[in-house]
């Protein structure tokens, strides 16, 4: 493995033809912001390209290529971006091309090496590293592409919200929006667009509402009766998942969630320094020091009297 | 009345000495941070000053002035920051200093003259103007004062995410980061930190919900009784007003709030094309294009009903 830097990267990328661009599984704005920022910038200067993701891409992002033909043909280059993994590749692209990555363009500092040449950088969001190797590639970063990086920079910052949030970053979305961002439209659709149907699962989670410990844990817990009456699905958990946290000093917030099959998957938000991977370890899970997750079988209070035991000594640490 | 741009402005500030800086009433973070920024530039020049607010300041905002003194005294000149109209004093600053205001600092397009001199900026936030106007006036921004001016930016565009959000508002909460803003521990205050009665108050809200003109108006409506019950106050209404433009498919949000006195404070907000000054200038408000306010005196239903007409033919413009 050689570590490339920005100017190197676009040399290589000059050189070749014919390129996969590959996403992460799951994927989010960044991983897809990324790629298609990339896929626009090598087709700019008369390359061939397209992107491949392993599992469907989510509606909401089909503005990020709506404009586009993607269709596949039998790459020649291979490059990963936002994929801090080989197996985030997903099946079946980490069988396809999990042992033949030529590039990795990645901002995970936790990333574990597999592609010939990385460019890694410690940047908020990956869409970061292309304001500078697209020029570096002698390529415009025109409208779409602009779009295609701010959507990177927005959703993995929480629109600049988070810890990560850096000068550079707010600085790179200020020069993709002189670009042409629609950073009105992208925002509104990633940060400002709730369904009826998840405003009313919210409102059957903030009925469900607990804290114990004098607050320092809040618990939500959504049943399959829930998802049924809101007509929301298990979509909307993500949205849920971090109201228990904001609570007014809850250090740990839970949100509990009733499967189909009547087990249980739990999502545990933390505050510095409780450690929730630490907590979700003891009952077979595991995640982020801030954000990890569990599961248990039924019924609902043994898994939630086992879970606040651990919450409980955690917090008394 | 005068207008004076920036070093006009920090030329007439350097001139006077005894300063008294007024918010608006229902203060926000703009307005706060703007007055603490001020004071704390002022200061550091060796000028006396001190804040003044016709309401109580919420207490998520102390750190804008934990560590500051700001006792009265018979004041030789007046500023008013963030204030669009002379009526937003509020009580008892309107009567005590409405006649008399020397200066305003603004960034309202729809500003009602009222201070002897005016410096307006089309700007996000009145904050980013202490971004120029304190080294115009040759004083510092440190760390307290970039947390001021961050506090601003970030509260007036819903953390950098409404439409009002330029490059110029991302390059200064750049700068103010690297000026020593505390942007994680603002952040996490402002928009990361919610009350168990400001949980109990949404759910009433969303309780509330109703939707018109096939779902692109929804409103959203406070009454006392869900104050009380919820036992939170009208400090948690900027909150709720983001709900109903937030609903899918809403292109105006409105939330009306019952006063103590029985008259209702509404605040619309909406997506463009839609200008929420026009409509509640119908009603006597007025405000920017996406986010304006009025009120009206009871019965709710009349009022209702004269906003919702006014809303009706702005949407079918």
């Amino acid at each position: 493995m050689k570590t490339l830097d920005t100017a190197q990267t676009a040399e290589l990328l000059l050189q070749k033809d014919d390129f996969v661009i590959l996403t992460h599984r799951n994927p989010d704005g960044d991983t897809l912001g990324s790629a298609f920022a990339l896929l626009r910038a090598l087709r700019s200067i008369g390359k061939r390209a397209f992107v491949s993701c392993s599992d469907e891409i989510p509606e909401k992002f089909s503005y990020l290529y709506a404009d586009l033909k993607n269709e596949p043909f039998e790459p020649q280059f291979v490059v990963a971006v936002d994929v801090a993994d080989v197996k985030l590749l997903g099946s079946p692209n980490a069988e396809l091309y999990g042992e033949r990555v030529d590039l990795c363009i990645d901002h995970h500092m936790s990333h574990r090496a597999y592609a010939e040449y990385l460019h890694l950088q410690d940047v908020a969001a990956t869409a970061q590293i292309f304001c500078d190797l697209i020029p570096a590639m002698g390529a415009q970063i025109d409208e779409k592409t602009a779009s295609c990086i701010y959507t990177g920079l927005s959703t993995d910052t929480g629109c600049f919200r988070y810890s990560n949030t850096a000068p550079s970053t707010l600085r790179a979305a200020a020069d993709m929006i002189e670009c042409g961002a629609d950073h009105e439209f992208i925002n509104r659709v990633m940060f400002e667009t709730e369904s009826l149907s998840y405003l009313a699962l919210q409102k059957a989670a903030l009925e469900s509402l607990e804290t114990y410990f004098d607050g320092k844990c809040a618990v939500i817990t959504l049943t399959q009766a829930m998802f049924c009456e809101s007509g929301s699905d298990e979509s909307a958990c993500d949205g849920i998942a971090s109201i228990p946290r904001r609570i007014e000093g809850a250090q740990a917030g839970v949100t509990i969630r009733e499967r189909k099959d009547g087990t249980y998957k739990v999502s545990l938000r933390t505050h510095a320094p409780i450690d929730a991977a630490e907590i979700c370890k003891k009952l077979g899970g595991g995640g982020h020091a801030r954000a990890a997750g569990c599961e248990f079988d039924g019924p609902l209070a043994d898994g939630k009297a086992r879970l606040l035991k651990e919450i409980e000594s955690e917090l008394k640490k």
